[in-house]
């Protein structure tokens, strides 16, 4: 076992300080966090757990971890047009792992709490045998009955994403050292994408200021197995058009030298972006911020897409399951 | 690999069911879960997690473990003097474990939330090539401002427990197959302390219906080091009495054979009782719910205790740091 603090040490030198903004956390020093809520708001709350090389790669930086950790589960505040309050962080570290590699997480940790404006109320920090793995449950607050719910969506509604779809799986296959003709950028820009999510706060919000019906719900297992969960709760169909994905540069070149690539940017996971279903005009009012891609059918459970060559065909799930892959 | 359900299937079958009593988790079908707070209350928010083979024994039974899991959380909100409410659930499974274990695990999880009457609000369920863990988020409600906190102790209070101290580490010296000349009611007793903490609700909300100051923690790691946490936050010292130490019939006869054994007492952890400081008039309106045990003094972070011998030593921590251990 590597010489290294206590946990409570490990609580003290490098977690207390960032819980220092938020009176609630009563600076991690008692059972539990006090805080309230803003009066007319419903509280939202999500968890979300990382495990090293599964969910994210044992050599990944603990730098961009600590914001992945942090940002897959703002992404769920988002996609329930929250804003987001708080969160309490469970870390469970491998025993081998080095104070320098925890005092890297917890002080990019905090500095991605600040650049959301969240606070660290509470957590639990506790060593293990096996791989380090983080649990992380966000807080955040919506206009009482107001959230963004996946049951929202509409026969007749328009399919919109934020931001491009596939890079962070294309990133994941840079890493595994596949795609090494793709120029630097390109490789760096794609890596990126699946180190660090961006939770699209900007445009949730977009979308709470319309006052309508709006349906959302964000990418972390990919488009195709994801927009199932609406159609699920929704009890609708969806109509994509392939043409019309959003597809960044990097994932541009890629696909010119290998059109079967489209399956990433299709199903591949860790995107982070949002889905969202609404009227016509609704969806125009979020402007350039998303990209239209589909829209919403009355066949219940049925996912089609019209390909690059005008043909329809069957949108296979290829959603990503921790135990099946 | 063993043959079993994916993530989704697993959470739909076993943990779903358990959600449906509240439809604030919106059955565990979106992004996040949705719920508001009493009005006039404040949130009271804790996590702790448990890993196989650190927290809890591999071998122990699902049942157990699942009430385990729960319960020391639970107790986290007794100790601020909070009612339960919701909590989130995140799961590690070790891949190897066999779906009826998780089925057991989610049929006691579900049977005790409703003893509790807490509702499952959401979760995440992963797997993991490592010892299984779990990670649990508790909410609960405090009237606005009056939390039981740590540094709420002062000079010239009583110090009093609930329950018995030390059941829970004797138990698990049983399980590691000492005290074999214990008789079986006993070993079985204390066992049972061990596998199954009690969250004590009925005394916090005693403690709550004084309306006075009253501080509370719960005795996760042994009375000797956890009180040094309330001395910490309150800025006092304390004064224990040995012979007022409240003891199982089951633990004063493994006394009887062993006096060593009163380290266990006073520095086992996994109680999980309440220790509370509070002014005379107020401990006594607990009435014989709780064991007075001491004094709150104003020599800063000394911790005294008077032994059997009427001698007074300094009380060492032996808290449980699970890294050190």
């Amino acid at each position: 076992m590597a010489a290294r603090s206590g946990e409570f040490d490990l609580i003290a030198r490098h977690f207390a300080p960032i819980a220092q903004r938020n009176p609630a956390a009563l600076s991690l020093k008692d059972d539990a966090a006090v805080f309230s809520s803003p009066p007319g708001s419903e509280i939202v709350v999500t968890t979300d757990a990382l495990v090293a090389d599964v969910h994210f790669r044992n050599v990944d930086s603990p730098e961009t971890v600590a914001q992945k950790v942090l940002r897959v589960n703002l992404s769920d505040l988002a996609a329930m047009g929250a804003v987001p309050g708080g969160v309490v962080l469970t870390t469970g570290y491998n025993r081998d792992l080095s104070e320098d590699w925890i005092a890297c997480f917890a002080k990019s940790f905090g500095k991605d709490c600040e650049a959301f404006d969240v606070s660290l109320l509470g957590g639990d920090t506790v060593g293990t045998p096996g791989p380090t793995f983080f649990s992380l449950t966000a807080f955040g607050y919506v206009p009482a009955g107001r959230a963004l719910r996946r049951d929202f969506a509409r026969p007749g509604d328009v399919l919109a994403v934020t931001g491009t779809l596939g890079d962070a799986a294309l990133g994941l296959s840079v890493l595994a050292g596949e795609l090494q003709t793709l120029d630097a950028a390109h490789r760096a820009f794609l890596q990126d994408r699946y180190w660090v999510p961006q939770p699209r706060f900007e445009v949730s919000q977009a979308c709470m200021a319309t006052g309508s019906r709006i349906a959302a719900m964000d990418l972390s297992d990919g488009l195709a197995g994801d927009c199932r969960k609406i159609c699920d709760a929704s009890q609708v169909g969806m109509i994509f058009y392939q043409d019309q994905m959003p597809v960044s540069d990097a994932a541009n070149a890629v696909l010119a030298q290998n059109s079967s690539r489209w399956t990433q940017i299709l199903g591949g996971g860790d995107d982070y972006e949002l889905l969202i279903a609404g009227s016509k005009d609704d969806i125009a009012a979020l402007g350039n911020r998303v990209t239209v891609i589909g829209e919403v059918t009355e066949r219940i459970g049925e996912v089609l897409i019209r390909g690059l060559d005008g043909k329809m065909a069957e949108l296979a799930s290829g959603g990503f399951d921790h135990f099946k892959e």
